[in-house]
């Protein structure tokens, strides 16, 4: 690699690069942990976007119409504090670059979006960013089509390595993009050919610009150390009105003795060979240092946006204050005070008419009600809109030649869906809602996670969420997902019980700002068991009694979603021999976790023995059964301890033992 | 869709496809569940690959070199039970077809390859099948490669939907099956441009043959419901030394009402359109009724390949006897007797050196004297070998040149990397072991549970398996993902404390036929615990007492993996101050269960607190800690309840207060 080269080709933008380069080698070796090469690979294309294209004011790093950036690439997290820093964004400061990577600094080893403001998305679990982008360049279409180009008007742009691609998530990406015609959208691919096990080839040898192009992208390859041609690569993408791919044949730890291998991907630690690269640079500053023409140059591109975000602020000004106050409702993503309104109207209604409904055509029913008056929800489902009943009547479908529609059908696709969803939720001004099995939450986990761990309040609507779905089997049978998504920290699992317990779910997942919410809903009808109405949301205390014991309490049932009815009939058996049951209805257990122990202790007594019901396995629990410090109750649990089986649904669950009668003689054995 | 033209064109294929046909419309009616649609598109195909193509012999379905067929659309299930069926497979009799989707029935809503021996792997979950296939034509190029041609040269042929393509999964199975020149491999695609929402253009314009050629496939393009075309394509896909796809324009649930609709994908259950689409077919029979000529040309079908048959087994038995003994024992997936030799050896070599290791490198320690007596392990890792530490002096490395090879640089696809080692498992004669970070386990779910249900033995080396893994942060620190893989049903999840454990672990994960293993892998080196040799493999019970309480006993802690150590730790301190401490090491909390109770009270008996240590979630552990049936003990855990942190793995540990001195004051504070 002929670094002088071009070094003298483009000398000016090769420092402020250089810059880029610099502070990666010096936090990660600071660190004495990161990776190193890819920030010193992809520097130019970086320089030159922000330099020269990207919509941003570093000085309000929330500013809704900027462009977005999003680092597919996660673990080159020190391009991305290098950028924020150079151009002096106020979070991001020398000594936050400095601590890189320990114990309280916002420059985590992979960029999270809670810890910076300037950070768009989580992202280090390969292939997300790219997913997530898809929802970015989603939602700014469909804000667009609301508010007009006057108030939204910005791209999304993303870096993606060779991982990126080759993790299955990004197919479904890249296919989604490629059908929504995304124009907005400019994924950069760093192809340096260099994975950690060595180069691409040992793994792939995908010609990766056909195959974008035969998803319907706009193809450019270039070479991703040339400033002209990133720049007229930039500009041909934003004139496509397809979305754009720019393959930058880059070199990966550029100008390093570990340039264009594996090694370079990795933390560059030695002190030799990185002060050899500096030499190659003609980079004579010592560690952190910037020289101030470059420094200065950096920060006029921080501030390049600051008229343009004033022009902004303007039209914004010029519109009507009712629409003003409905964009930054809708940006900062608070619920309109009418959602509280229709989902009361709403559960009166079912306390009084008391249908019998699978959850799942609950939901729908709720979301009829909701969609109404929630202009921002996006709804969609992984080609199970019939099953799961996600779509309401007046939605429409999101596609090319609708931007105003608000149904996305996202195809066999539940990981993409999920990330795209997740991209919505970060974009803002977006509540998404997505479906698909509960089994297929397996599917869709990296993203879950992720949604949970970034604190986005994305919606799963998980249908078909135990052996009650009956014939399909085994594979489609969820088992272990209720207690997956419990595991897991910042998510909020809700099985409602009934039809009520469905509105309540959807008001809580809906009004949550930072938090995830998996609705765990039946393919089979369920009673109304919430017969009397209550204005309040019971479902937010996460328990609650639903029905008291007549005869003194000896049991207590505890069951959620479809196995509350049964529970209800257990009961109506025990009282009928005078053993005094309580039921408890628990929709969602980490809510009850936060209630205060008073609270817990109201609900769950000592001096009862307790069964709990649910058609899944038994762990998670335990706390409520045990007492969760021991000793405190004998209990039992009625659920699975395998996987189902294909038949009928009443058939398996008198094969699995998941009944009324076995709920009853578990609580009388214990007597 | 003239049907009349197609059943004058080719008279008595019509009757030999339609059979199939009116097979899965009879059924999916019987059951009033199911899916008719597809059988009905791909019969011809089917037809044509079985009457011509596949090599098999339905009396002996688990002959060593049949070909492999995978109905990775494995909701078109009763396509395979009809194959079956009419090519006289002893398990599938017409009363099991009848009984499609019953309990008990063998013909389950998808096909599971434990309920029977024709069905090569559990499809359902889309895109499973075609992952699986990969791994199926690895393991036979293997196989091949060892036992020569004479006893190992088949095919693998896979039927995928349009569902399975847009699965991510299927990019990363076709992008490892191009790279690795998998020319063995022939995929149809069943391109009927439908899924379940509507059009396949609803969500996806994909060119899905410029797709797999951007792979380097070959690629094909017929129309499906030609069997001159169908069979002239398949001949062309066995000549070329590429994977092959051929894409099959078909019609889906062709000839009824709803031919080329979404309702054609699921159960067509009316009585009067059945019959209108059994006359257009021109079958005069009644329900489940085959004339005997064409149920006759399907046995012939089926008994084809006896002769051929008959010759393998003449060839098997002209080899050594050695050599027969090693394919029997190979196939059969027995482990060597040496194994149980040579980890012995290692564990006596390893309690008296004492090294201090991560549990990561003492696997690789492992791998290296067990690869050289299981010639049939294949490892492997997405994309983190030296992380993983996967790869061991004497592999080699698999790929188009050399078929001997062991090691599979799988690339960054988890997903495609469990299914595939899944497909070797289903194939038989390989053991297949591949590694990533454990938090990863979300990518790999899908094929993990289904290598759970499907009853496989694959291994899963998870390493950095905890905040143990320092810098880079929350996305890649694993929180829930014990309490996920031990929530599955049949999956052993192993956490060695050490070498000693490690090699434990490994002997069990390789001696296990019917059940996956997780190895939970530490970053972090560890010190020897197990400082005496025992020739018993301990972790075989799941959890035993690893040091007895000095003083009288008050105080048991149990914990795993990188927190054994600290419990030790913690026990010093206590027992320095007359509190007798006994520590249990729990390596398989599985295996544990299944111990008897006697055994389990010995292990964790009433009349002291207990501590549970874990960097981990709590979920899963309050069996042991509380008592199974609770009142048993006081219980503390000391683990993780929330994601955890960019900084080095000491400071995290201190951070979140998973410490010695953390057990010592739950512990003291319950006394």
């Amino acid at each position: 690699m002929d670094i002088s080269a071009l070094r003298t080709a483009h000398p000016e933008h090769w420092m402020r690069a250089t810059a880029l380069r610099t502070l990666a080698l010096d936090a990660v070796n600071a660190a004495n942990s990161g990776h190193s090469g890819m920030p010193m690979g992809m520097a130019d294309v970086a320089t030159v976007l922000y330099g020269k294209h990207l919509k941003f004011d570093a000085s309000a790093p929330d500013w809704a119409d900027r462009d977005r950036f999003i680092l597919s690439a996660g673990h080159g997290s020190m391009l991305l504090y290098g950028l924020l820093y150079l151009c002096g964004d106020p979070e991001v400061t020398l000594d936050e670059v400095k601590n890189f990577r320990q114990l309280g600094a916002k420059t985590a080893g992979h960029p999270e979006n809670f810890l910076l403001k300037g950070v768009e998305t989580t992202t280090g679990p390969l292939g997300q960013g790219i997913a997530n982008s898809v929802g970015f360049a989603i939602a700014e279409e469909s804000l667009r089509a609301r508010f007009g180009r006057k108030l939204v008007d910005h791209h999304t742009y993303v870096i993606a390595g060779d991982g990126c691609l080759m993790e299955g998530i990004s197919q479904e990406a890249i296919a989604l993009a490629g059908r929504q015609q995304l124009g907005r959208l400019v994924v950069f691919w760093d192809n340096n050919n260099i994975t950690i096990d060595g180069e691409v080839t040992l793994a792939d040898r995908t010609d990766q610009m056909q195959r974008f192009r035969a998803s319907g992208w706009h193809v450019q390859e270039i070479d991703g150390h040339d400033p002209e041609a990133i720049d007229a690569a930039i500009e041909a993408a934003k004139k496509t009105r397809k979305p754009s791919m720019i393959a930058c044949k880059t070199h990966i730890a550029i100008g390093h003795a570990a340039q264009d291998t594996s090694k370079g991907h990795g933390a560059l630690t030695d002190d030799a060979q990185l002060q050899a690269a500096k030499d190659a640079y003609g980079w004579p500053y010592g560690p952190f240092e910037i020289p101030e023409d470059v420094k200065s140059w950096w920060e006029g591109v921080g501030a390049r946006g600051a008229e343009e975000r004033a022009a902004w602020d303007a039209r914004l000004a010029d519109v009507s204050e009712r629409r003003q106050a409905e964009f930054h409702r809708t940006m900062a993503g608070e619920t309109p005070k009418k959602l509280t309104a229709v989902i009361r109207a709403f559960k009166k209604q079912v306390s009084e008419s008391q249908p019998k409904a699978a959850t799942r055509k609950s939901s729908q029913m709720v979301l009829e009600v909701v969609n109404p008056v929630l202009p921002e929800t996006i709804g969609g489902s992984a080609d199970l809109t019939g099953s799961n009943n996600t779509l309401t009547a007046d939605l429409g479908v999101f596609d090319e030649t609708d931007r105003k529609g608000r149904y996305v059908y996202y195809g066999i696709r539940e990981h993409g869906m999920a990330a795209a969803m997740n991209g919505m939720a970060y974009h803002g001004g977006i509540r998404p809602y997505g479906g698909t099995f509960m089994c297929f939450t397996d599917y869709a986990r990296p993203a879950m996670r992720l949604a949970a761990l970034s604190k986005l309040p994305t919606v799963f609507v998980m249908t078909h969420d135990s052996i009650g779905l009956g014939e399909d089997g085994p594979t489609h049978q969820p088992v272990e997902h209720l207690a997956i998504s419990r595991a897991t920290p910042n998510t909020h699992v809700f099985r409602p019980a009934d039809t009520v317990e469905t509105a309540e779910a959807w008001e809580l997942a809906l009004m949550s700002t930072g938090t995830p919410s998996v609705l765990s809903l039946t393919r089979q009808g369920l009673p109304t068991v919430r017969t009397e109405h209550k204005p309040r949301n019971l479902s937010a205390q996460g328990a609650y009694v639903l029905a008291e014991a007549e005869a003194k309490r000896q049991v207590i049932l505890i069951a959620t979603g479809s196995e509350v009815a049964l529970a209800l009939d257990a009961k109506a058996t025990l009282e009928a021999e005078g053993i005094g049951t309580r039921v408890v209805s628990m929709p969602c257990m980490e809510l009850f976790a936060e209630q205060d122990e008073a609270y817990r202790r109201k609900v769950l007594p000592a001096g009862a023995v307790r069964v709990g019901i649910e058609a899944g396995v038994r762990q998670g629990w335990d706390r409520w059964l045990l007492g969760e410090r021991g000793r405190e109750a004998k209990a039992a649990f009625i659920g699975m301890d395998s996987f189902g089986a294909s038949a009928p649904a009443e058939a398996l669950f008198e094969h699995f033992g998941i009944t009324a009668e076995a709920a009853v003689a578990a609580a009388k054995a214990m007597l």
